[in-house]
Order: structure tokens, then sequence, then C-alpha cells
């Protein structure tokens, strides 16, 4: 595997202050405006905005089919949210408002209105095409993304590529946990600071270990309360019983998000939830498998390092006989592309147990690259182990652009290039439809 | 490793009616009595009964000093409970109360009685010695009971041992969930089948796969909740934040209870408290460390076989550096008794992956055998891979009769023998005052 030269200096990203994201002005006004998929296959869509006080309409969102400037007058149809609010030792949230809005067109650009009075904010999103095995679709890939310089970057980075059409975010969104009492505010200023990119277009967040926020001693015991709170998904409409694992399906691709933080012994209602999601998967119509956990099952990085077997050892035989395409994982802050590789014929007596090449094994991809506060991962394991293909601790994301049933241009970008730069990139095979040995084509600007 | 020939003809143990064990006659009798440890040490114990009514006085527990016979009239003292009930698809339970009783004496039999105007029932038990090192105590070990013919050998077999004072208990109870809907009525006959036993002396209970009844199809997800709503514990004072995982110290034992079922990644509420729980361990005051969790680490029977890989990679290491004695599990409906082993060294590449001899490890019992309506597993992984010291399908039970720092003669009995008869036994050498190679005296009538 290649162990790119190109180390970025290992400064520790600054993160940006409180004040970077004020609220915003005006009364009562929405702020910190997110989308999400609301349903099975693309036609669902939560919009989630947050207000400061609950007056009369603040829970209304309003919306209509763009018309593009003809004079044609749209119809404009409102959805009400429900409205959640949560406290957090000394901290109170605002209100926050999620609406589900189902039953759109699919392939169409509909402008949505929140807020009351003199405060009312439009933004805009564009469904995706209806599910179909040759639907081309582009996703962002962005993982532990914190909110520094860094983070500030990479997502500016991802939104200067017109191509992105909704993020597949692996994980560690906000790191209000790595601030004093887990500093609730911060998930505030997080929710501004996403909001030009996830306003616009639906990131599909899998939960990470920043998100469990667990802090008895302050009394808080209760896991992932501040994250459910404010990112809801629509975890019912692929019969999951919580919001932690969830599958949708969009265009092309068929997207299952794990909980590494939550139990998936046998027995219990995660694994219930898998082993059936599994079987529901039509490859038929949705092509391109994808797996989001956020503890990484293969990382040559001395961070985390192995902190992903206890799920590897329960899961990965099912990926592989599933053949799932990709896994996308974040938590180490670095950057890692693995071969198609398996471990899974360790019987306990037949020392089976090093990774082997397996065409029908997906690639795992680590991209906790994001850039958060806690600094770049620049430690790797030596030598570079077989089954990973291409590593570097550099911040950045990446872009997987489904072409149709057999092909989708994988990229990533570091965040030292232009964006069209793609310091690594892999054309996939589909592992369904034309399960051939990959030719990696990595542009290395070693 | 020995593999009995004794093979118990493999009936489908029989399970009793639910016309068995009827509610007690009478109005508003307290029933389903029973008795687990009410805080750290041994000086608290939690009383819980159920009665059909909520009447006046329901939640009372009256307590006192056994007097013996002498005519000193002792001091009667009260304790009141805390009240649940819970609903159940068409079910809803009785009033279930728990009163936990905190200072008492060590070493003191106290007489209580639960219950209201003409109907009160009188019980007593016998608080453990004080903490120390060389405090003689019996501990009986069961798994995976149920409410089958079977299951009544295994209990009356256990109770005709005056040895023993408290029970450690595998996981996997009542099998409620092995009939329609998780027939609610069988937690209750459970509780009626346990009372001769389980009223006068505490269980210390794991949770098994058999107390998740999730059913989200009949509007039931919330994983533990009949188990947790019968059998609380003192978990708060081991730290825990949880019934499923939680400790107690009792004479010269530290007994670590944990949760197959719940999440043990790293981050986790589990994860963090055992790892500080297993520092807040004193060998010098209780020598003898215990694990309690239902799903084994080493079972070489085809029944379930690797189920516990998941989180034996992530805490195995964990117990062998804390020398812990002895780990039990249940599951598998057989019994099993490892060597000492640990197979911790793995790092994906290395292909060190199998069990070796380690006199730091502690050794695995799997006493799944209490008799319930599944049956036995009589299929074993052939040949006895080296790991397993002991096995054989048949039901039964363990005792652990602690002598002191150093000694503790462990035994296995079937329900084939009468109870004296050990099929299966080992004087334990403590791994932390004495850790020096056991010697196996196993009476077996093959």
């Amino acid at each position: 595997g290649i162990t790119s030269k190109f180390v970025r200096q290992a400064l520790p990203s600054i993160e940006m202050s409180l004040d970077t994201f004020p609220s915003p002005g005006g009364y009562n006004t929405p702020e910190q405006v997110h989308l999400t998929q609301g349903d099975h296959d693309g036609r669902g869509m939560i919009v989630s905005w947050v207000t400061p006080l609950n007056l009369a309409g603040s829970n209304v969102v309003t919306y209509w089919i763009a018309t593009n400037g003809s004079d044609v007058k749209p119809a404009k149809k409102r959805a009400h949210a429900s409205t959640k609010s949560y406290r957090f030792y000394d901290y109170s949230s605002g209100f926050l408002h999620h609406a589900t809005i189902k039953g759109l067109e699919y392939d169409t650009k509909y402008i949505y209105e929140v807020g009351t009075d003199k405060s009312v904010r439009q933004f805009s999103f564009t469904t995706p095409p209806k599910i179909g095995p040759d639907v081309p679709y582009t996703f962002g890939i962005i993982g532990d993304l914190g909110q520094t310089y860094a983070s500030n970057e990479t997502l500016y980075h991802y939104m200067s590529n017109p191509k992105g059409q909704a993020v597949l975010f692996a994980g560690d969104l906000s790191y209000a946990d790595d601030h004093p009492n887990h500093d609730q505010r911060k998930w505030d200023t997080w929710g501004r600071f996403m909001e030009p990119c996830a306003a616009y277009q639906p990131f599909i967040f899998a939960a990470g270990n920043h998100e469990i926020d667990f802090v008895p001693n302050i009394g808080e015991p209760h896991a992932f309360k501040p994250y459910t709170h404010r990112y809801p998904n629509a975890y019912k409409a692929s019969q999951s019983t919580s919001p932690l694992w969830y599958s949708v399906r969009r265009a092309s691709a068929h997207i299952i998000v794990l909980s590494s933080y939550s139990a998936y012994g046998k027995y219990t209602p995660q694994y219930i939830w898998l082993e059936q999601e599994l079987k529901n998967v039509n490859r038929e119509e949705t092509p391109w498998l994808i797996v989001i956990v956020h503890s990484p099952w293969y990382n040559s990085n001395n961070y985390h390092y192995m902190e992903g077997e206890s799920m590897r050892v329960m899961f990965e035989s099912w990926l592989v006989n599933s053949k799932v395409d990709l896994v996308l994982s974040g938590h180490v802050h670095a950057y890692e592309r693995s071969e198609r590789i398996s471990n899974i014929k360790y019987n306990i007596t037949n020392g089976l147990s090093s990774p082997v090449k397996d065409p029908n094994a997906p690639i795992y991809i680590t991209i906790g690259d994001g850039g958060n506060i806690e600094g770049i991962a620049n430690s790797f394991v030596d030598p570079q182990p077989s089954y990973s293909a291409y590593r570097e601790a550099s911040f950045g994301h990446a872009v997987l652009e489904i072409m149709n049933r057999t092909h989708a241009q994988y990229t990533w970008h570091r965040n030292q290039d232009n964006e069209p730069v793609a310091a690594d990139s892999i054309m996939l095979h589909n592992r369904h439809f034309f399960p051939v040995e990959e030719i990696v084509s990595s542009n290395i600007r070693a």
C-alpha cells in the first residue's frame, strides 16, 4: 500500500470561537437550519431549525416547487414541526423544530421558508431522482468535522464542489464535549457553522463517540441526549427502533447507518435490525450498498488501533456475504483506504486470523480527517500492513460520484489542494453488477 | 480435557404449567417474594414482592433481628418500598414493591414480614459477615433456569445444600419469551416458583438474552422492561448508571456483573464503568474476584459457538490483567469448565490468535444447564479443544465454597446425582494470594 509522504504540519487545528457564529439578528429568527432524508426512498425531507422562542408559527415550514422565474404561481404547502428542547447541566436549549415533509416530487428543486413575521428565512433543496440502478448521484463524505479553522476549510472545500448532492457523515459532529461540561453552546455554533451547507442538502449522520455526551457526575447519564434532540432521522421508515441505526435509499444507493456505541451483541435490537435490513437490500434497484459506522474495522493508525474489533467480529462476515461496496468510518483523525480484504475464517482454534484479499469484501474508508480540535493523528503502524492501500495524515473530505450500476468514481481531497485535485482516487466497480478488481489510478503528488 | 460420557437422555425439559404456581390465596396477599443485595458491602437488602392491589400498607416490610425464641422483645423496624407496575402488550402486572433496607448488622439473622391485614407472610434472611479476606462464604451458581420439571430439580437440589448462602445467577430467568407474546404471566409463575429459595437468600442476577423482551411488532421496543421492573438491584452503590452492570461485595468476594446485551464499545457507559470498577477492587479485603456475564467467552459447545467473541476481544485482557478468579456464564444449556487460558496477544497481523495457558487468567464456567424449556445442548465441538477442561451435557448447578483468602472449593452437581455428589470439582487457588496451579480432583462417574 501507499503511505503518502505528504504530511501536513501537525499543528492542532484551532477552534473557531463561540462568537464566530452568533445567533442571527432579528426577533425569534430561525437558525441552525439543516436537512436530512425524511423517508426511505427520497421523497421525504426533515427540515430542522431552532428558534429562541416558541411563538405561534415558529414550528411551520412553508415549501413550494421552484418555478425558476416563470410567472406560474407555485402551490405553497406547509408542514408543522414537532418541537423539543432539552436541558444539559446548566444549559437550556432553544426550541428545536423538526418538520417531516413527505410526498415530494423526485428530482425537483423546492424552495422553503421558516420563521415568523419579519424574520422569515428562505432556503432550497433538490430531491434525488427516483430510485433506480443507473441513477447518477454524488455524495460528499465527511467525518469528525468539529468547528476549527481546518473544519471550515474542509466544509467550504466540499461546498465548492458543485457535484455534491448529499453528505454521508461518519460521526463526531460538534466536539462540544471537548469543552467544559460539554458546553452545549458549541452544538449551537456547530449548527450555525453547518447551515450554509446543511440547509441546502441533506446530511445522513452516523453517531460517533463525541455524540454520547455521557457525564453522570454532572447529572447527565443519558447517552446521546443532545444529538438525538438536534439531529433526528427517519429511522422508523427502515423499521428501526432507534435513531442510532437506520437506513435510507437515495438514487442508486442503499445506505446503512450503524452505531458503534450502542449494543450490537446477538439478540440486541441493532443486531436484529441489521440481520433483517441486509435481507431487505435490493441491489437490482439500489446497486450501491454503503455502510457508515464511526469506529473503523480496518485502521492501521496507532490512534484507536483495533477499537473496531469488537464490532468487526460480530458483523464483518455479514457485510462480506452481502457484498457491501464501501464501509465509511471516522474516529481516526487521518485518511485511509483499505484493499478489499476480509478476516472471517477464524474459529478460535484454527489460527486463521489475518486479513486476506477478498473480491466480495467492501473497501473500508477512514475519513475522520474533517479537521477537529483534537488535531491530526499522524502516527501510523509501521510497516504499512497489506490490508492498507493508501493512508495519509491530512485533513480533507471524500466524494463518491455514482455513475451507473457498475461504476462510481471515488476521490479524496486534502485541504491543502484545490478541490478538483484528488489526492487519492479509485474507480469503484460495483460488487453486485461488476465485481471485477479495481485498478487504482491514484494521482498522488507525494 | 474431559468430555464426560454421562449424557442425560436429551429429552426436552417439560414446562411446569401456569397453574402449577397459582397466586396465593387470601386478600391482597404478597407473592413472588425475593431478595437481592441492597448496598455494596452486604449491610443492605432489597426485599421485593408483588400484590394484586396497592392498598395502604401493601408497600411496607417490617423486619427485626431474630431472637431465637428468647423472650427479648425485638425492635421492629419498617421500610417502605417504591412501587412500580408495567403493561406489556395485553398484560398488566400487579404492584411490584421493592424495599431497600440498609444498616443491617453483619452476620445476623433477620425475620421480615410483608402483607396487610390477614395476609401477612413471614420470611427470614441472614446477612453476610463483615467484608474480610478470610471470611468463609458459600455461593450457589445457577444459570438459564426457566420453569420446567428439570428446573425444579435444579432449584431443590441446590436448596438441599445447607451451605448455600446466596446465589450467583448467570442470566436467563423465566423464559416467558418462549411463550406467545412473551406471556408475562410466566414471569409471575417464575417469581412464585423461586420464592421458597429467593425469599430466604439473595440472588445476584446478571441479565441474559431472555431478559431482553424486545418485541417491537407488538408495541414493545424497550429492551429489558419486565426484568428491570421485577429484579432491580443496588447498581448506584457501585457508581453504575444502569441495573444491567454493577458490582457487590459480599464476605470475601467482589462480584462484577456485566451485560452481554448492552453497549460495551469503548466510550460507552458500561465500558467506562468497568474500567473504573476494576481499579476499585481491593483484593486485600475481597480476594475472590468473580465476574458474571451471560454469553460465554470460552465455550466449546456448537450451541452459541463464538457468540462471546465480540465482548471477549473488548475485555478479556482487562480481566486477565486484573487476575479475575472466575468468570460465570450461562446461555449454553450444558456445563463446561475451562482451563486457565487467555488469548490477548493478537494485533491483526501477528496471527497470535489461539488460547494459551495463562496462570493469571480466570477459569471460565458455563453453567447454562439450569434445565429450561429449550432443552439440553448436547453437541460439543470435536475434538475437545485444549482450553476446555471438563464438559458435560447435563442439567445441574454449581457451588463455590470460599474457605479463606487462598482456597475455595468449587463443585458442579448434575441433577441425576444426589446433591453431595460432585460430578466435577476443583479446589480453586486465589489468583491474588495463591496463584499456584490447581490440581483437578474430578470425581467423575463417567
